[in-house]
């Protein structure tokens, strides 16, 4: 398998590997921001993977979500293939606070960000790993 | 059934009716811009469908960036549940240019817009109930 990630994906922070999709962290302290990222070469939209690929995606980000709004509680969940910058396909799924310094405006045209402190940066990202393992052995 | 749209949804323009969802047109000559909102009471987020609600979603879905895709031939397709500010379950779906006066941001925090005239909101408008209605009946 020849997949590379975007460059801007590269910073991102690994949390695990699906079936399907790289599931990797967003490291801003403000909102809990995952990415999933098919594995899966020249797709830059949705509508670019087989019907069996979109159904693997929808699957895994059903299972994305829930832990997302089960973990972290919070107000929204904001969901979305957008790919104008970096047009490898990529889902965000972040959680909404009505207190985040973004509220109520998306957060793709709001600079500002602070990085987790390392020691809550792993505990996240391990924390996360172990519940999509939970998740995907519960299917 | 005793669904209602949100009131910041009932500006947009109706297209047509699907299974699931209403097809409602953004008024902004500036993106092919429509919405897909499941006609069920209470739901805010994609989670809160049940799980045939959302297969029967993501099958409407794939119509409409299909056809937002072939009909205007854009460069990327968004795809995006928000709803911070308006907490219906509604889907965008947008076709976005290289040269569209957001590009490359997202088109969510840029106010600026023009309206279509009124006899190509027609046009569209109809285009559209019929594409839909053509890719319906072939599922």
């Amino acid at each position: 398998m020849t997949f590379t990630l975007h460059p801007n994906l590269q910073s991102k922070v690994f949390v695990c590997s699906l079936p399907l999709c790289e599931i990797l962290l967003e490291n801003n302290f403000y909102y809990p921001w995952i990415f999933l990222i098919p594995r899966v070469e020249n797709v830059s939209k949705i509508l670019d993977l087989s019907k069996n690929e979109q159904a693997q995606l929808f699957l895994e980000l059903e299972i994305a979500q829930k832990i997302i709004w089960d973990t972290f509680k919070p107000d929204q969940l904001n969901v979305a293939a957008i790919g104008n910058k970096t047009p490898q396909l990529h889902i965000h799924v972040i959680g909404r606070y009505v207190n985040d310094p973004a509220w109520p405006s998306t957060v793709w045209d709001y600079d500002s960000k602070i990085c987790y402190p390392i020691e809550v940066l792993q505990e996240r990202t391990s924390f996360l790993k172990i519940k999509f393992e939970e998740s995907m052995a519960c299917l």
